[in-house]
Formats: C-alpha cells, sequence, structure tokens
C-alpha cells in the first residue's frame, strides 16, 4: 500500500527566499516535453543555441561556454577543479558562506590558500586586496560577484584591474547574479565564471551555467596532471558540447536543459537591460516598502544587490516564527540568516520571475502582519 | 531578433537505444509540479520517502541511501572519491566501456589501479577475479552490473562472495540494471551501489541513485584527509538528507526530484518482480523477432541483459545509415557500438517504460524495414 501521493501537497509558493526564484508557466512546460536522446540532432542544435544564449547572458565570446550537469555548487566545484592544482597559490576573497565555501572546496584539492576577510555585510575592500596581491604571486584570485548569504554586491570590476597585471587567473562567482543584474565576463578579465539555473534565470536548479577564457583553457591544456574529477573535466565536457563530433561524455540532463533553453529564451526576448531594470525597481519598492514599516537594511545602499535583500530582524520579533507564519500562511518563502547573520536578518530573495511589483506587495503586507 | 522556439521541433521519440528511456506522462506531470523551497517541510518529508523508495528498489537497509545531484557518471565519480585516498590499492573489473571508465575516474583520483579485463561482449569469470585476490590485498573492488556498452550482466554476486573475505570494500555500477532487473546490494554484500534514472527508472537523467554501506561510512569518516569533492561529499550530502537538521548542502534539483519520486512510485505500485518479469518478456520477444530476421545476438544467452540487446551488424547493412532512418522516418531512437564495438553492434534499450511488447513490435518492423 502505497502513502498518498505528496506532490499532491506542493502547492503554488511565492518563492522570495534567496533561491530557487518563481517559475514562469512557459519553463514548466518546457520541463515536460518529451525527452529525447543526448545526441539526437534536435538535441545538439539546442544545445548550440543554449552555448550561444549563456555567452550573451555571461557578457562573454569564450567558446568554452556551457551549462554544467550540476547546481551551482557544482560550477564551483568544476572552477576550482579545473584550475587548480595541488600546491598552487590561491588567494579568496571572503565575505559571506559562498566565499568560505571557496576556501573548503579549493583547500580539499590541495590548494596553498591564502584568504582575505571582510565583514559580512560589506563588500571586499579593492586597496586590502591590492596589499594582498603585492605580497604573493598567486595562480588564482576567486571573489563572489552576488553574496547570497549577505546580499552584498562585490566590486568585482575592480578586483578584476587590480588581478590583471599579476597574471593570476581569476575566478567570479556569478551563482545569484546571472540574468538579474549585469555579467560582464570578458569586460572584468574573468577567467572562470560560473552560476545556477534557480535564482535570476528562473528555471528549477540542477544546472550550472559555466564559461571559461580561451587563456584558462591553455592552463587546463598544459596541467601537470589530469583534472582529478572526471565528471567536472571540462577538456571531456568540450568533446560533447562543441566541436564536430560530439563524443559521449555522459548523458546530459535533457529536460533540465530545455527548462534553461526556455528560460534563457524568456529573458532575452525582454531584453536584458529590461530585466535588469525590473530587478532594480522591485528592489526599490521592496527597501521603500521596509522602511516605511521601520525596518532596517543590513548592507549599504552602494552595495545592495537587487535580487537579494537583506533585512534586520527587528529586536522583539520571533525570525523562525515568522518565516514559518509567512510560508504556512501566506504561501511566501523567505530566506533565514546563515553563520554569524543566523537569527539577525532576513533574506528577502527578488531574482527573476519573482522580480515584480506584486511580490514585493504581497511579502511588505505579510510581514507586516506578522510583525 | 530571437530564433524559432527549438522545442517546438522536439516530439515523441521511441526511445530504445541505452538510455534516456521512455518517460511515463505522470512523470512528465511530476517534472512540472511548482517549484518549492529545497528546506521546505513538505520538500523534506519527499525527500524521506524518495530515499525510503530507493532502499527498496536498491535492495538496501543502508541509512545513506539517497540521489546524488547529478546523472549517472556523477554517481561513479562519487563513489570512488568518498572511498579511494591516493595510494589505496584498488581492482577494476573491465569488460566495457563502463569499466573503462573507472579505470580513469580511480587513477585521476590517485588509486593505484590494477584492471583485469575480459573481452567486450562476454562477462567477468570470477575464477579470475579469485586469482587476482590472491595476489594482493585491494582497498576497493569495482565492477558493473550491466554493461551499457555490450549488453553483458555481470554475475555481481558471486564476485561480492569473492570480495567478502579480502575485506575490501566492494563498489558496484547499477546504472542501466536498477528499476529492470533485480538490485540487491544488502545481499552482494556492495558497500556502494549507484544508478541513473535514465534508464530502467524511466525517469529523464540529472540524478544518480546513491547508497553506501555503514561500513563504508566508517571508512569515509576515518579518511585522511577530506574527500577532494565539496560537491559530492557522502558526509556533507548526509547533512542534508538526513537527520534532524537539514543543514543546507547545495540546492536540490527540486523538479528532477519531483519526476524521480513520481517515477520510484509507478515502479513499486506495479511492484518490483512484475516490472522485472515486463522486462525479460519484452526482451524475449525481441531477441525472437531479431533471431526470426536472422541478426545475430553479441552475448551469450545466459549473460544477456534484458534491458539492453546489443545485436550484430549483418554484413553489407550500413549502421549508421539504419539508425538515421530509423531516426528521421520512424521516430525510434537506437543505439550504435563503442569502442571496439562501434560499427559492428546496435544497441536496442528496453528500459523502464520503454520495455513493452508495442516497442518491440515497433522497432522490429522498422528494422526490418531498413535492412
Amino acid at each position: 500500500m502505497m502513502h498518498p501521493n505528496r506532490l499532491d501537497t506542493i502547492s503554488e509558493t511565492l518563492l522570495m527566499g534567496p533561491g530557487p526564484s518563481l517559475v514562469p508557466p512557459e519553463v514548466y512546460r518546457a520541463l515536460s516535453r518529451p525527452t529525447i536522446g543526448h545526441l539526437d540532432p534536435r538535441f545538439i542544435a539546442l544545445m548550440d543555441e543554449i552555448k550561444e544564449m549563456l555567452r550573451t547572458v555571461m557578457g562573454t565570446r569564450n567558446e568554452v561556454t556551457l551549462p554544467l550537469s550540476g547546481t551551482g555548487s557544482a560550477g564551483m566545484e568544476a572552477a576550482f577543479v579545473n584550475l587548480v592544482e595541488p600546491g598552487d597559490p590561491v588567494l579568496v576573497l571572503v565575505n559571506g558562506v559562498f566565499g568560505t565555501r571557496m576556501v573548503d572546496v579549493a583547500s580539499r584539492l590541495g590548494a596553498d590558500v591564502d584568504r582575505l576577510d571582510f565583514e559580512w555585510g560589506t563588500p571586499v575592500v579593492p586597496e586590502a586586496v591590492a596589499g594582498k596581491l603585492a605580497e604573493r604571486s598567486y595562480r588564482l584570485v576567486a571573489v563572489v560577484h552576488a553574496e547570497t548569504s549577505t546580499g552584498v554586491r562585490n566590486p568585482v570590476e575592480a578586483i578584476g584591474e587590480l588581478v590583471k597585471p599579476t597574471g593570476a587567473l581569476y575566478l567570479v562567482d556569478a551563482v545569484t547574479s546571472l540574468g538579474g543584474m549585469a555579467v560582464e565576463a570578458d569586460a572584468w578579465g574573468a577567467d572562470v565564471v560560473y552560476s545556477g539555473s534557480q535564482k535570476c534565470l528562473s528555471c528549477p536548479p540542477g544546472l550550472a551555467p559555466f564559461t571559461v577564457s580561451e587563456r584558462a583553457m591553455e592552463r587546463i591544456r598544459s596541467r601537470t596532471r589530469k583534472v582529478p574529477n572526471w565528471y567536472l573535466d571540462v577538456g571531456l565536457l568540450v568533446g560533447y558540447w562543441a566541436g564536430g563530433t560530439r563524443a559521449y561524455h555522459h548523458t546530459a540532463p535533457i529536460n533540465m536543459l530545455y527548462g534553461l533553453y526556455q528560460a534563457l529564451r524568456l529573458i532575452l526576448e525582454e531584453g536584458l537591460e529590461t530585466v535588469f531594470q525590473r530587478h532594480r525597481q522591485a528592489h526599490a519598492l521592496l527597501v521603500e516598502g521596509l522602511e516605511a514599516m521601520g525596518l532596517e537594511m543590513l548592507v549599504e545602499p552602494a552595495w545592495r544587490l537587487p535580487m537579494l535583500n537583506a533585512v534586520k530582524v527587528p529586536a522583539g520579533a520571533d525570525e523562525v516564527r515568522v518565516r514559518r507564519r509567512l510560508l504556512e500562511e501566506e504561501a511566501i518563502e523567505i530566506g533565514g540568516g546563515l553563520g554569524p547573520l543566523a537569527g539577525k536578518i532576513w533574506r528577502i530573495g527578488l531574482m527573476g520571475h519573482t522580480a515584480r511589483p506584486e511580490s514585493v506587495e504581497r511579502v511588505s503586507a505579510a510581514l507586516k502582519k506578522s510583525l
């Protein structure tokens, strides 16, 4: 005897946490298109268009631009495992959970990791980075563009300018920013940029857009030993995603890629600038509403992300209870704080399809009721 | 100006290759249920049922039984990266592409790999394994249950009996077998078994069912260094998939997991034995039809897989052209050979939802027409 089908309990929820975000109906429909083979010519043609659309969204002409068959975290793993060998000096700029995670990922791979820490809720300071770069020659410098754990935007362009003359590879995590604000891999001089499908691209989680510069590909090709991760070896992936023969590597997540294809189309049809503006406007509206309620934002205006809004939990409020109430009674998900910010902030996402005035109005009304 | 939407070119195809297989309508519908958060209590409850259903299908009571956020190849990667440390002696039994791949995966991780090769199209011979096990003490012995590249079933139970007294860990790849024939992780003494969602489970590709014995978990916990793969570190994954707190690790592929949940339900509702019998019957019917056409199977009857049928390309037939004709004119996908069998065999899948008399009749008629 089977239990009742739990999928029947899954109803539309206004996703305003740190991701996943709301998925447009067109993307749901795409997910359930008929599965075809991963070497079917129709699928190969779809892959080619996905690569091209990703290049546009990621601001790059890199040949090696493709979605990895894993979540955004697989993107981080792939970036480090391909670019770093044991003993390589790596500098990680840390001002949140995802910078901290980079230190762990790189250390596990045997990199010689230096970390430069900044207070959570504040951005990386380029002057401090310059100082560190003057001290030591790094193989790779890594930073998170949009720190999902704090709502801070880091000055990736300015950091890129500092990294460039040192010859180090430059890694930028764009998991939360991609599709919601400008990501300009080439203009930043970034050698590897990765993201996730479930943030501002508004596709369900499961894919990691990923791009590598030709300079970094050369470094990968001249590694002294094979990439110690067969699944995420970029050299092998390129054999499937590019070139004439399309050699079988692993079976691509076909239906997820239908979803990503559709999600990218929707963004490009709307127009990148229009999409970014929609994020900024929803953000401004949200901040206005929160401040009118007497709530305070964690991050200084200049460094706030439009798609991830960290708001301080007011004295006397039961942080967890408010979130639970929102989810259970209003069908709205918002996020709590992580690490040193646990219990101290809520994280309100305005990502992709979620970034609309209707979402802001609903969450503002629900919060007002709960406080 | 956008290109026409390529998803409109994707129509129902009878998937009779080496996977993906046909997806039942209920699973497509599950895929497009509304996305919710990866820490939503409704999703946690769904995860718990997925784990329990996977235990039933995998023949195990292992606490650590969960779907990895990647394809079957990520399952292979995870198995080796968690269980093997640099310098560990590993024995891989090779009689096809996936055994060969295991050698590569383990070698990249620094294992000291011995391989024992058997002719492609024939099974692993336990006596030869016994000889090898007598020569050296291995940390881990690895074998593929159902070699997708050749259609051979390997005697995993007999091999398990040989491995057990040596104290080595025992790894079984069940990518193609799971859900189509008995997989009995506990009875085989297997310490790690992984699979993929897109074969006999008839869910689209993107998830890797994965189980680890308590004995292997102890070895993982006593590693001298951290698992050099943050994304696939089983210790971290368990923190999200089990226990009380459900610590955030990475964002699970929510909608794919809806699909897997529904696919597992369909299998258990039909009943495992009934499903296996359906596979055997479809296989018998296919072989009968092929032999009536004068075609010859690659593998001896005793070692044939029901779900993957390797048939020799007859003299004079244009292997690639036949496959292309089937796909373009009949909307049927079958597979070609790999490695030494390229150009010499077709691989006809009867996996999961595909394993029905109607599929057999369609592919038999189409082949007859093409030859």
